[in-house]
């Protein structure tokens, strides 16, 4: 027994599976003697900055269906943030706030659960509280649907959001073979620099179904010629052709496709929009044909009603095993999924240091991408497809998903 | 016995509940001894135009799940057309085949799956038949996800797409309300003539969600001015506003706010693209504050996977209905929904003469629509909240939903 707290935050884009990590947390926390309290920062970093947190261990005891119901509801229960920390060297001030607000609330553990940019944010606090002699322990639990963190076999939220897209994949698919019409359809997916998103559209095949027909990856240069004449080739054998595009992809010169709305974030990152738009456009131009594109947008993230058992219950352990570290003294480190064997899938979760992970990118691998770089090999197929396995079980109340009530976010009232 | 066969076919745009009809007539001709064989006719009309028939009371007793299973697929097992008869007037030859073709495979009933373009067709086939004095029972069993058939208090597919709709729209809600960074979020619904499917947005709101926080419908006049003055209004009072859109919304001279792209097609009815990205701009040029588009595009049609029980049922009916009716000489007629009350939610079904619904649109009655024209009343979420209750049983394999293979369609080769 400690007698100390928790802090927990939520940051970055949503997920479906990062409010599982945050009940895996709480869950914890509630059968273990080391720690009393866990808090939540609400707007993740900021929170702390603002002392805007909430008690979750009142809330989690109050209410009995609390952990259950926060294992499947989508997005951030905490709210979100976009926020970079300085370098301390720079400017110490909101370094000396936050851990002035640790010792206030008498924390003994920060839990960050975020993408890359929260890793920055929990690598700069472990930087500092190590200049500082500081013992709270300073952990990273990872999500990101971009699934393009190093060091972990995966990220939570990919397979969900990888079990969303491979379920409207082959929706579309029988939506578009209705027709004799021949067709071209495109569907955008998400993925700024990583085509892990995108390679999950293949994971819709099956023994009638080979769509999509063609992928395109940001890890590979897009030629709008090979595009449009790997689209020529394919309608030779078939009436309806079926594409899944990255919002990511580049020409040689690392230029966008959809680069004339590119703009850029705080984070440095280009937004992206209307990739799927402007090959519409493209093929139009260039071939007679009845052309549609889709955007997956932010539904692929959000979408909680087909969220995948295996990602659930993977991030719900993670932030299990964030209380079980912090407890062993583990600081300075995000939690790590290893994998043990594809068949049966088997993992273990493990801890590896933070300097190692933020700010790196993890693209798939080149050779997990056919020559011509317009589909995946089956190495990536064997790798994707353990993460979709499984469905979550959301309640249901007047015919719609039962959540977690978010009335403590500012979304009503200004 | 009567020792007749049956020929069903499916036409116009995809549900996710038009299989579910077709199913309903297969099991009731299963069970039934007045009928001996159901063939189904592939790409709607043409399939008879062409000789292109399949026996689905074989695939039925071959596959003890085919019923099962054909009941949950999205879109139509016997693929689809766009096909105009002309008047047999002008051009008898196409009802010639079909009459001979009637005659060739020994049909006792036509039944056509379809919306107003495919009643059309079954009223053509009517006329025609009645001048030449055929026994044979033409029938039309109704589903469009755009609820605009008369006389059927609503349209299988309706309710599923609903369903959708407001579980898509609660998750976008739970996605926008992370950030405390103010903004507008403008989901684009499906609905060229009638506001259905974007006022079931509305049935996201729950206890903790007043999103969407506007809604605009065909049926009123779109008003730039008051578009923008509304999202100031509401940006008084909340930081994110979400925006539900008909694709289908005009101005007061009728002119489609996406006009730019819009075409015509066979039936001349406009195509549209792009409404709510042409709002998106149109409130980036007003105020100063994030905005985001969503086109929910063509998964409102076909995502099975969030399918409204009541919803497949009741289409499952329709088709079991059609079969009795069309046995007691029932015919020149489409099957309709009567409900007899909301709560308890209970119907029945009814048939009623063809030649007062082809054609015809069905708006949302404008006093189900409040007096600004910018949301729904509560006689119109009344109405809709029974036909989302409910999910289906669809089984899922290595993560994915079972769906009917459809490698009888020309999908795969030309």
């Amino acid at each position: 027994m400690s007698g100390k707290n928790i802090v927990v935050a939520q940051s970055g884009g949503p997920t479906v599976a990062i409010n599982a990590s945050l009940a895996g947390v709480i869950s914890a926390a509630l059968n273990n003697n080391y720690y009393d309290k866990v808090y939540g920062s609400i707007y993740g970093i900021l929170g702390i900055l603002n002392d805007n947190l909430i008690d979750l261990t009142k809330k989690a005891t109050d209410n009995s269906d609390f952990i259950d119901t926060l294992k499947v509801s989508p997005a951030m229960y905490l709210g979100s943030c976009r926020h970079k920390l300085p370098e301390y060297e720079d400017d110490e001030k909101p370094y000396l706030t936050i851990f002035e607000q640790f010792e206030k609330y008498n924390i003994g553990a920060f839990f960050y659960i975020g993408g890359n940019d929260s890793m920055d944010t929990t690598l700069k606090l472990s930087h500092y509280g190590e200049k500082i002699g500081s013992d709270i322990r300073i952990i990273g639990i990872p999500k990101t649907i971009d699934n393009d963190l190093c060091l972990t076999d995966h990220t939570p939220g990919f397979g969900s959001a990888a079990k969303y897209i491979a379920t409207s994949m082959l929706e579309i698919s029988h939506d578009t073979f209705i027709y004799s019409v021949p067709s071209v359809t495109i569907v955008e997916i998400m993925g700024r620099d990583a085509g892990w998103l995108t390679a999950s559209a293949a994971l819709a095949r099956n023994e009638y179904n080979s769509s999509p027909h063609l992928i395109y990856f940001p890890e590979v240069p897009f030629d709008k010629e090979a595009f449009i004449n790997d689209i020529k080739q394919q309608l030779t054998v078939r009436n309806n052709v079926i594409i899944a595009v990255s919002e990511g992809i580049r020409d040689k010169d690392g230029q966008y496709i959809s680069a004339t709305t590119a703009t850029n974030d705080q984070f440095g990152h280009k937004q992206l929009s209307g990739t799927g738009k402007s090959l519409e456009y493209l093929v139009k131009n260039n071939i007679d044909i009845k052309v549609r594109s889709v955007e997956l947008n932010v539904l692929q993230r959000c979408a909680s009603h087909q969220a995948s058992l295996t990602d659930i219950n993977e991030s719900f352990e993670l932030g299990q095993k964030a209380v079980d570290f912090s407890e062993k003294g583990h600081t300075k480190c995000m939690l790590v999924i290893k994998r043990v064997s594809d068949d049966p899938y088997t993992t273990e979760i493990d801890t590896a240091d933070i300097s190692s992970i933020a700010n790196k990118d993890k693209p798939i691998p080149r050779e997990w991408i056919n020559s011509s770089g317009n589909d995946v090999t089956d190495n990536l197929i064997k790798y994707m497809k353990p993460l979709i396995e499984g469905e979550t079980a959301v309640k249901y109340k007047d015919g719609l998903p039962i959540y977690l009530p978010i009335d403590h976010l500012d979304n009503t009232t200004k």
